[in-house]
């Protein structure tokens, strides 16, 4: 493990320590890296709308979600200042749907972060392009061994 | 009440029964016309992420919940293609948000619509332009009186 | 006229000055006040695309140069972060187009601008949002009478 | 040379033959095969603006028109429905540009394809993300050997 793949990490198990949103989602974090974060979540009864599928919304979450700890592992507050998602295939209830998200690129502050969300039969899902704001200082204090 | 604002509440009615998703965010349909909706939503414990302020995954779901009845009110099976979304101001624990989706362009299948999420101070917290694909007939057989 | 116009059109007029790109696209700039500023332009023989209609790079500029003048109206010096567009109907040779843009929101930096391309019969052709960030201070400096 | 690749040449010098706009923005076609499309093109002093830097049309131009050559490789006549750019870095007088748009998912009709423009040193000008509607058959008849 590099030491930027230890400090997104140790930014994202701070993170996740205090997101009750992501956990009452029923998301896992399955890998964080530098620049890089998955997330997967299965659409429940809750999440379905007046068409019979996933709210937009929680599709968008995930892929919000992946986003948020990739554009953070730098361990600098970041925030998202906008998004654009593009939805390409319904997801149903049941459907496990992973969320993956990568730095396209990272200036001072401002930040592009592309994420995916796929189903379990690995069709994409949603194609989603975030801005991020970077806005403050370091999320935990990384301890040096 | 026109005859086209009948028709919208007549198809809102249909939409809103199903939709367990919304429902369970807790919005309020407010009022729904031709080509315009309002819903509300108070943000919960558990809508609350990392930075201790309300997950973009809920105000966009309530940015997206208003639009999905605005360009559902003609009364034809219309799902969201894409959004963009901008986030203005935080939103926090216990505030009440607004989403008011407002037409701006319909064609025969595709549409625009702008949301605003607003906070209970009037303040606002996101803008939200969605494109519409509309992929059927009637959500509901509307009653002639 | 406001002291708040007056000053988006001393600022209107330094840019104007020096810009090359918008007078070579043959465009004129019919008003600017606060916040919103209106753009014309006809679609010449060398703006015109391969499937025989103008070329989206053009409809782009006209609406991004309302925008400019829009978000530039505060003499404070601002640049484009980036744009969506929706392109809602061809425009043809010969077509005169006219870009109008309005502020959606102005924060201290970073500010949401709406531009509405239409042509000659008044029907829309394109809807632009722009991310607009203040990046320094005054354009020019406004005499105080 | 795949046919894919083959196809996509045949549509491509079908395209370009007609595409003034192109032409006279000075647009070279580098390469394009199934999916993809690399054009270049210097910044001119008529594409200067008033804040002495490439004028944002020209910059999403020159990403618009690799976008369309990518999404038009398939031969069926297609144009573009919307696009997102992020201006990430200024471009200057002289600078020779290049945009690379390639396929990131294809639908039926609709399709997502990403640009990206650089300079001559390599950075990244901006990013561009391209929603594709196709509207019709063949641009070119494909010869049989």
């Amino acid at each position: 493990m590099s030491d930027a793949d230890a400090i997104a990490r140790s930014a994202a198990d701070a993170m996740w320590a205090g997101d009750r949103a992501t956990q009452a989602m029923g998301m896992t974090l399955d890998t964080v890296t530098a620049g890089r974060a998955q997330i997967s979540m299965t659409v429940r009864e809750d999440m379905v709308n007046g068409h019979g599928i996933c709210h937009g919304g929680f599709i968008f979450a995930l892929a919000d979600s992946a986003f948020a700890f990739a554009c953070n592992s730098r361990n600098l507050v970041t925030v998202a200042a906008g998004a654009r998602i593009d939805f390409l295939k319904p997801a149903k209830l049941g459907d496990r749907l992973t969320g993956v998200s990568e730095l396209v690129h990272q200036g001072k502050r401002s930040g592009i972060y592309d994420s995916v969300v796929t189903n379990q039969h690995g069709e994409v899902i949603a194609q989603f392009r975030g801005n991020s704001a970077t806005i403050g200082g370091p999320l935990t204090e990384i301890k040096e061994s």
